[in-house]
């Protein structure tokens, strides 16, 4: 697996902080300025057509109890989102973002009204405790239609895209692909997820624990890790990034889940980093070390776990704000 | 000087949170909406007419060179936001927030046509290293102007409110009221400012000491040390805070200059902490020390220091989704 991603541009810091002219008063505003600007090679970046797309898929390893809630919460969040009854739709709503949902792998059959991306790889991935999540093929198809997904989003005009998840169980895919490729101590990297206590986090500890035990690490692979413990979200998710910076979008990254993808991706090509912005400090415990693995500085810490891009998409008009600013002047 | 400010609720935490329905996943989303839930006595408050309110007053303490900028600085600012080219305005009509500019006593004669509101105290105040900032008369007839301003605003609807300040050298007045309302060291309170180096900064504190050595300490009065060393436009923002608590309205706090405001006009009624929300921790290093006195916790810290409200301003967006959130359940 191979993709080009050109170069940001290195050399607009100092143009961006003189056309700014505010001697740093405007502190993170003025990083996320120069990152636009670096990302498109220009003192006045556009956002356009700023899209929030949702990659949802069920996990066979939600039936070992790993999750405070049902896997069917899955697919009815996703009808949730269809009557635009989440916090995600408001906060979309609110800032004039488009909207998107991509059924990965949600163990649900939608009705065809829905206008739902259906890239179904299949009904849930397997329970990775007993056997792989995917196969290799699964893994490999999921991230071309992850390049699909976005060539076509790229096509519709959008520069900008924040990327959200919904997939109960995921937070074990996030978690083990944290451990496994990056060499930490599972301990470290096992939070509560949406709610669990903290004698139940201890139980799904135990579980991912199994779970690694059953694996021959070859995690210099990342798509073997992929295959191994990804979802089917975040297979796809790791080749919408992949293709997104490849195209010079920036990314607006989300929480633990969507972190961990870009994580993934970037073992592939991590130039993809270059093209993020990372949105907020997730309240999932890990998400921190994860950040700081990948040299992030979120823009937002408020204490937000609720996963679907909902952390990003508050962050979004701060991103405005800067990038509005930058071209005021 | 007395004023009454009603209670807010304490008794709807749990009731948004059940409406909310999502187990503290919104984290800090969650705080705000419960406050103003308990400042409007309902689970379905609304943010009507929002407004940016900036004001402006020169400082005689400028002359001392306790700032970055000439004191000139203040009414050409005040110019720009006439013109929308300041960031505020950027944010402001980002988030389509209503705009006032109310000149407190800034030294300079603005043209009629410009749609500033005329609260003039006088041409800046005294330079406070000779003599008191302003008269006791003039302190008072400051707070009663707030009153006035407030009284005006909440007729148009009005029910939530950002203040913003402008005053080359106000930081002084800002530091001094900490040092002296909280008996913290001098040297504590002292920061930069928009933009000093540290040998500037040192400077200023040695002229900040010498004008506390003039002074009668009167420090359980804070009438008296507001005459002393206040600014127009800040003994204006107390009135304006005290006024705004006793209508029930939301009180976005911005940085330095403004939570110094509200450290004063605390101390002639505590209520009025109950209405504020604190958007962020600015840049100017006793920020952090002002917002622990007042068990504040702000929103955002990306590093602002630019005053004219954009701290509030930017920090807005999500206060709305918040809001907007809890009326959607």
């Amino acid at each position: 697996m191979q993709i080009n991603i050109p170069s940001i541009s290195n050399s607009l810091e100092d143009k961006v902080r003189r056309k700014l002219n505010v001697n740093g008063a405007l502190g993170i505003l003025e990083d996320i300025a120069i990152q636009f600007a670096n990302i498109q090679h220009t003192l006045s970046p556009e956002i356009n057509r700023p899209t929030v797309v949702i990659f949802s898929g069920d996990h066979g390893i939600a039936e070992e109890g790993v999750s405070f809630y049902p896997q069917s919460v899955t697919y009815q969040m996703l009808y949730n989102y269809m009557h635009e009854g989440a916090a995600i739709n408001v906060f979309a709503k609110q800032h004039q973002l488009q909207f998107q949902v991509v059924d990965t792998g949600v163990a649900h059959h939608f009705p065809n009204h829905f206008n739902i991306i259906n890239k179904k790889l299949g009904y849930g991935t397997n329970n990775y405790r007993l056997q792989s999540a995917m196969s290799r093929k699964q893994c490999l198809k999921g991230i071309t239609n992850g390049f699909e997904i976005i060539e076509q989003l790229h096509k519709t005009g959008c520069n900008t895209v924040i990327f959200g998840e919904k997939g109960i169980g995921n937070t074990s895919s996030a978690t083990l692909l944290l451990s496994i490729l990056e060499d930490i101590p599972l301990r470290e990297c096992v939070g509560r997820g949406t709610g669990l206590n903290s004698s139940n986090t201890n139980k799904k500890y135990h579980i991912l624990k199994a779970c690694l035990q059953r694996y021959q690490y070859k995690k210099h692979d990342p798509i073997d890790v992929l295959t191994q413990f990804g979802g089917f979200e975040i297979v796809t998710l790791v080749g919408a990034m992949l293709k997104a910076a490849q195209l010079q979008m920036c990314i607006i990254i989300d929480g633990f889940i969507i972190t961990s993808a870009l994580l993934a991706a970037s073992k592939i090509n991590k130039k993809v980093i270059d093209y993020c912005l990372f949105a907020h400090q997730s309240n999932e415990k890990a998400h921190k070390k994860m950040l700081q693995l990948l040299n992030a500085k979120p823009i937002l810490d408020i204490g937000m776990r609720l996963g679907e891009g909902t952390g990003a998409a508050v962050c979004y008009p701060i991103i405005k704000n800067a990038v509005t600013l930058l071209n005021t002047h």
